[in-house]
């Protein structure tokens, strides 16, 4: 049985090489394809499962795990910043205030499908402008969702989280890996390396 | 300014690490002092604060920080495990339930004391007996208080937590880091390496 990870997320691929090394990192490559005003916890969940569609389209017989994280502000879904000016704002935006991180995940082999959506919620400190701009100076920002990155430098903008952790991350690794251990997919041999 | 972080734990030196790499880690030597009897959070702070107070009567003028960090199930302390037997029933007992994981931290220079604790709840999920084989096979449980480490393999057993996620690790890090700013003990220019 292949398995691929439809990501190439480093983070990603860290935290599934946490419960096997046997897996290959496909990203899909299509569009996000999500129509306007779709809630933000139902398009982490949607964009999950279209990556893991696309390439188990072209890996028959892999089991394909498709994965994507939505940073909701009040409904509103901040994306990866286009630039310094958009991530200070995304930065002030979430300041003091709480947030929803929701992360898809979506397993599929053949016709089987299983989805789920987990959600946390995350509060940010209040931030001075003096923090905002040295957080931007890490260059971290920019390839994330929300404009941070809770398990870098931008753990010191976080108060507190109330959910799971990796779901901020990226992956909900606990739950992934409950369901491929139902689907049989990690051998009580391997298990037994968690 | 020395700073000392008064503990050699890799999970600790890493995350001050996030904030100065202008420190050095010494780590206490004595013996806990705290009566039976103490509830588990005020325990977490006043072993810090002993820790702290001892490296800092060795460095005078140096900034010391204690922490240390104590898994509370239902008001009983679960420190690290004896053996493996021991750890298994601590496992068995934080299964599918609720604990607390409170982190104390002191920083001390001279006179000036700062300290808090950090409470953190964290829900793991039903283990069956085969996860918690599992998990011991690893041998992450035997160093760690509460038999488990969130940041390793220990994150398949968590479902969720409420409150900072590095307090679980083991070291608060945005609220250390907001301590040393007030005190004037991260320069502005380090602060925007940060």
């Amino acid at each position: 049985m292949k398995l691929i990870l439809a990501s190439q997320s480093p983070r990603r691929v860290e935290l599934l090489g946490r419960i096997t090394t046997d897996f290959v990192a496909i990203p899909a490559q299509g569009e996000e394809q999500v129509s306007p005003g779709t809630p933000p916890r139902e398009t982490a969940g949607l964009l999950a499962l279209q990556k893991a569609q696309e390439v188990a389209a072209e890996h028959p017989g892999a089991l394909v795990i498709g994965s994507d994280t939505v940073v909701d502000f009040n409904g509103h879904r901040l994306g990866k910043p286009r630039d310094r000016q958009d991530a200070r704002q995304m930065l002030q935006c979430l300041s003091g205030a709480s947030h929803w991180v929701h992360t898809g995940c979506a397993l599929v082999q053949g016709e089987r499908v299983e989805r789920f959506v987990s959600s946390t919620q995350v509060t940010f400190y209040p931030l001075t402008p003096e923090e905002i701009d040295a957080y931007l100076d890490t260059g971290e920002p920019f390839d994330k969702a929300g404009a941070y990155g809770i398990q870098g430098q931008g753990a010191l903008l976080v108060k507190e989280i109330q959910g799971d952790y990796y779901t901020v991350v990226g992956f909900p690794l606990a739950q992934v890996a409950r369901i491929l251990r139902q689907w049989g997919k990690i051998s009580k041999e391997k298990n037994s390396q968690i």
